[in-house]
């Protein structure tokens, strides 16, 4: 089902309103003590601990209440409650709170993720941080982050790269850690910590690759047309579609992904 | 040179004057594309690659040339243009972007650091973050951000324990990193990424131990006020004093802190 123009700038607005209302959910709860609930469903290699708070729960309720009251026909895959099919083949893919673990310590690098998937791939996406006021947009076609457009940067080799992963023990697949690895010995510098922040650090051109795994589709869908609007590629390790998750690869110039995708595709074919 | 509450007090408000500073210094360069420069001085596991930008020098440069109008006596120690010995034995302990790998990166997690010595020990601490306006100060008795005290919060156990570290390649001395990797091993969460941020949210009471290597003296000395105020440990990993860096650990609760050094010890002894 593809959108014009117009629809694309409607569904836009309206996942800003979804923005305000998961801003409001989250931030009372926010730097307040509280009780974490381990749902220990996802292997990512970090002692299985997943945390979910009632702050993620508030943030997809509020968000799910308005989906359905302003286009009850669309669609809803969220992280918390799963998914309700809609009418309509228009998906709203929806994480509360990327980044819990950045959420239950303070840091200010969660974001709330909405996606408006098209049924063929996602058309727009938000990532809002509500503590520090900053939310980037991106529509496949241009990307910004308020009146600032976002373009990622030129970068000519792997070996000029600033690479972000999440967690270096992220790559829970076989031999995917020592293809992590591989690209990470070639890089100038790799920093890890960043979740969904890294992907928008990329987009605004000061992170040149992010290589991560066991990622769900609800983890990327929003980031994908940031960063492409950006100028960008997401791609998964074999240079195929990211929306599903699992193995991705975003960068900023195609040079370096080509390196990347070079790096890593051996390891996991 | 034993500090009075006065004393202390007016330090205090300079260290405040000296952070405006800072940040003013700081804040048009961030998330600016820039000339970066390696240092290549510090050996962090990371390649070597020890990033100086002119955010740093012009940060430095504005704090610097405060304390020499109004504090003329006393002694600078800072990060980019090294120790200017005073006449007093009160030495201001300057790391003018702790965390500079986060700031050219985009992500809101470095911090400007100033820690006042009185020749014995770092008798108040600030650490600055403009980008988000967060300002967190301690003075080894007490510690604030705005106007909410820190408090360490109460943590039985290590498998209870959020713990966090800028980087796991950071320990690079002889088994250090087998020493970090037994205590990740048994806490029930572990993040990467903090830089000076870790340690406030530990103060704040959302990490519950930090645990790092290969540091300076200037970017531990704001810190330690600012944790110890907060009712937390900050010590070397055999317990000693921490303000010259190298090894060290701070935790919320010292049923923790003796856990984490039990586990630590034997490795480097």
């Amino acid at each position: 089902m593809a959108l014009g123009t117009d629809e694309i700038a409607t569904y836009l607005a309206f996942a800003e309103q979804l923005a305000d209302a998961s801003g409001k959910a989250i931030l009372p709860h926010f730097r307040q003590q509280m009780a974490v609930e381990d749902k220990g469903s996802r292997a990512d290699g970090n002692g299985r601990y997943d945390p979910v708070t009632a702050a993620d729960k508030a943030a997809e309720a509020a968000i799910r209440s308005l989906i359905k009251t302003h286009h009850p026909d669309h669609g809803i895959h969220g992280e918390e409650e799963g998914v309700e099919p809609g009418t309509s083949p228009l998906l709203w893919v929806i994480d509360p709170i990327d980044g819990t673990r950045a959420f239950i310590t303070g840091m200010p690098l969660w974001g709330t993720l909405i996606a408006l998937n098209d049924g063929i791939r996602p058309v727009l996406g938000v990532m809002d941080q509500p503590f520090t006021g900053e939310r980037f947009l991106g529509w496949g076609t241009g990307a910004r982050l308020g009146d600032r457009t976002l373009s990622t940067r030129p970068c000519a080799s792997l070996a000029q790269a600033q690479v972000m992963a999440t967690d270096p023990r992220m790559f829970t697949e076989p031999d995917t850690r020592a293809a992590f690895d591989a690209v990470e010995a070639q890089a100038r510098m790799t920093r890890y910590g960043g979740d969904c922040y890294a992907y928008c650090m990329l987009a605004m051109g000061f992170v040149d690759l992010v290589i991560e795994g066991s990622l769900q589709p609800y983890d990327v869908q929003a980031l994908i047309p940031i960063v492409e609007g950006a100028g960008g590629l997401f791609t998964s390790w074999t240079g195929g579609p990211a929306d599903q998750g699992g193995l991705v690869v975003a960068a900023g110039d195609a040079r370096v992904h080509a390196e990347a995708l070079a790096i890593l595709r051996p390891f996991i074919t």
